[in-house]
């Protein structure tokens, strides 16, 4: 059984990114990050992405407006965010809080400026394997692991647990694609799945994105599957400072012993979504520099 | 063995369709179908289309660029064709010449008027489960004649031959779909799919889409299945007049006996494309009246 390392894969991409950007003269590419209220979480997740923007040499602009803002006010801040030619990329934190409808305020971010992908058109391009697009990032980062652990997906099954819009579509039409790395026979299960264990224990490659912790036992995967482990959650653990440990979708402990690669959690995709974020960065700005 | 009957259900919802224009008071609904040069085969579609539309109740409005016409001269039409208030529906015949970009062309329509679904932002709303958006017309045709013939797929395995971004994709998503009817496990096989027989004998439901003639034979489908022929090949027959039959990617003979339900070539999934597209301009019609 062989681990498959995110933060040591994600730490090879921001180095490359490192020296992409170093390379470029004039204008830097630039980020804005959104962080509506100050859910915990968001506070974080932006923070993380602000110090990894600036290990590689992106600008971030961080915005902050206050929990109370309204739908139409964080329209007029993306509509200015939009036609702001010094910003390349745009995030919005997410979660939002309540009286925000989250997809109208994705689809409301300039489809060119899109870098978490979560953008309609941007969700269409991946199904048109349109490279002009952004891919979300934890797919992406999902194919990057993949990519990097030597698994070529060709004539290989894979089955994607979970039919999410963030990971578990868009992860299924990735691998899907004709093109080198991809090519897999896909199967997506979910919560009206019959007979689960006989699909997972066809998977050659297992993708489990459900977001139910130890979901996964060793009885649902096949000896010498490669196991991607999507799921960070939060346990109760006593023994832990903070009263919890994290755990994956996968019962690691039982399921690891049985398979050829498997990542952990955390230290598996995790750490993958920021490096890809970065990337995607990357890309809006040469995408907008080359018009 | 149960024929699924295409023209009797595409009857049916045109009857519903004429039902509704009829009831319309004002303006009926108008499809701008553009047919670019002379191909036989478009001739015929485009005229098929005009003849169903008529029997609705449905205005058409033909226009017919010459062959020669450059990409940029389509764009203008197209343009024209957006902007004016008085067309709802906007169906650009494939296939079109050799020095036109197909797909630039489908995402000049705008999405509103896309009722050919062709659009990759009415594709992305396909896999966010958003009604707002057109689908395509095949696979929304498909999914008529599944849930009139009583077909549930919740729970079911559904396999998809086929990973074309007209039908596979496409219908791979709206199985998937948390909705009533949908709620299947999707496998999607295609050219690089290894083993391809143990694959399509698990599935409850076979949607056959890969324009290979009789491909699909006893020996790959699961006895009581419901099977699905989205193929129309010409093969050649002397014993025609015409010099060639149509047939399915489906071995009827063989397959039918063995299946709960099945769908014939020709009379099955064809005639429910042209109801299907109605169907899209009524709604793009009532979508923009709400405006």
């Amino acid at each position: 059984m062989e681990l498959i390392d995110g933060n040591q894969i994600a730490a090879v991409i921001v180095a490359e990114l490192q020296t992409q950007v170093a390379a470029l003269t004039g204008r830097k590419p630039c980020l804005a990050l959104v962080r509506m209220g100050d859910d915990p979480a968001s506070v974080s997740y932006v923070r993380k992405k602000e110090k990894t923007a600036a290990e590689i040499g992106v600008t971030s602009r961080i915005i902050l407006p206050p929990a109370t803002t309204t739908q139409s006010e964080l329209f007029a801040l993306l509509d200015q965010l939009n036609a702001d030619a010094e910003v390349d990329g745009i995030l919005v934190q997410s979660p939002l809080p309540k009286h925000i409808d989250e997809v109208a305020v994705f689809r409301r971010v300039a489809p060119e400026k899109d870098v978490d992908g979560f953008n309609t058109l941007n969700l269409g391009k991946v199904a048109q394997e349109d490279d002009t697009g952004f891919v979300s990032c934890t797919p992406a980062g999902i194919m990057e692991l993949l990519g990097r652990s030597g698994v070529d997906l060709k004539g290989k099954h894979v089955v994607v647990l979970g039919r999410s819009l963030i990971v578990g579509k868009p992860v299924a039409l990735l691998a899907l694609q004709k093109r080198a790395g991809a090519n897999g026979t896909v199967t997506i299960c979910h919560s009206a799945t019959a007979n689960l264990p006989d699909i997972t224990r066809q998977a050659d490659v297992l993708i489990a994105a459900i977001g139910r912790p130890e979901f996964v036992t060793a009885d649902m995967v096949k000896p010498g599957a490669v196991v991607i482990d999507v799921g960070i959650n939060r346990v109760p653990d006593p023994a832990k400072k903070t009263g919890y440990r994290l755990t994956g979708d996968v019962h690691f402990p039982s399921v690891a012993p049985r398979c050829e690669k498997i990542t952990p959690v955390p230290g598996g995709v995790g750490p993958m979504t920021v490096a890809m974020l970065m990337k995607n960065t990357l890309k809006a700005f040469h995408l907008r520099s080359a018009r």
